[in-house]
């Protein structure tokens, strides 16, 4: 596949982003990275998510995919030769994206509001966020990864949001490891992995690009 | 396959439920359909889908597969020798999961505003919903099917929501097929199929089930 051309759209703190990152380096697929600025979207950006325009899309050959855990999934599905992302068994399939699609319905939202609010919201909010993180704790049980003795398409999901843990919990005043440890140390385990270790920023200027937003938001 | 076991937790009204019945059906899948009471869930609902705790729940041989469009990959992904619902080429399969996520991210919200608000929030949800429409009305373009020529997943994400649109035109006294004959066109194009004709109901009766509901929301 020598002559195809892989672009990725993306935006450094993206936790959809890091998914398509993660999924490209485990399939050794080289990509043209363009950075984009979300509070000033690239004419290309809007015209490959015309629908959503929003970042991660991620383009092959000039055709756009867009939403992350479908982006991950196409790359599994185009480049099949590397590991396998997802499971091959149809069950293990439909359980590998129950718990990506949970992901996506619980954590980022719940994330954002420890960060974008205070008092009572924020108190229900960490919360709320508590409990998804152990309703994963308890779907990863003692496995090394979510899909078992291989990192794949779940924890790909998952990981992106580890390097925000510190802001949650600077911007929280809580602790996620007191509360879910075992989670922490899959994190800890995932990014021993060169395509994770490389796909996520330092959690530090995470929480300083938190602070930034929160002051354009008028948060702060 | 004869020994497979297959029951569907669901409930009559639920669209979501309806994309799993469309393709047991197209797939000729016999299976025990199982009547839930959303007001009083049954332990058995419980029991299967303890995160969610929503109908519908595909049970095959004792094991259950939540979220409705994860259902009808899974038995594209089982009963593989029957027509396939989703397309076989990577790039088609990422558009079709695309307008299938659009779906759910986009329709059942927004239809419910209609018949669960009155004033500016219903005027909003109205002109929102319709424009979602237009949307796939425009994915759907001059094709008879979302896919192409054959029927498939997208088609059986979207089509539950039509035995719905006599209720919300007649809560939100508007009419869906004035701004979108197309996608009106499209749909009884759908229910000409068995598969789809025996899986909705009439949409009068859902009519009279958010009558029955509106009343029991206290909104009425």
């Amino acid at each position: 596949m020598a002559k195809d051309e892989v672009i990725l759209l993306d935006f450094w703190p993206s936790m959809f982003g890091m998914r398509l990152r993660i999924a490209l380096a485990e399939k050794e697929v080289k990509y043209e990275y363009r950075e984009e600025d979300v509070w000033n979207k690239s004419p290309l950006l809007l015209q490959m998510n015309p629908i959503h325009k929003k970042v991660p899309v991620l383009i092959h050959n000039g055709k756009p995919i867009c939403e992350s855990n479908i982006g991950v999934e196409y790359i599994d599905e185009v480049w099949k030769d590397k590991v396998p992302l997802l499971p091959s068994d149809p069950y293990d399939r439909a359980q590998a994206r129950f718990w990506a699609d949970y992901i996506d319905k619980k954590l980022f939202d719940f994330g954002r509001t420890i960060w974008t609010t205070k008092g009572e919201e924020q108190e229900t909010a960490k919360k709320d966020f508590i409990e998804y993180l152990k309703v994963l704790e308890g779907a990863l049980g003692e496995k090394p990864y979510f899909g078992g003795d291989n990192f794949g398409f779940v924890d790909i999901s998952l990981i992106g949001f580890y390097c925000w843990f510190y802001a949650y919990e600077t911007y929280g005043n809580f602790s996620i490891e007191a509360d879910c440890p075992k989670l922490v140390a899959w994190a800890k385990r995932c990014i021993q992995r060169d395509s994770v270790a490389k796909s996520l920023p330092d959690q530090h200027k995470v929480c300083e690009f938190v602070s930034v937003a929160s002051q354009k938001f008028g948060i702060e």
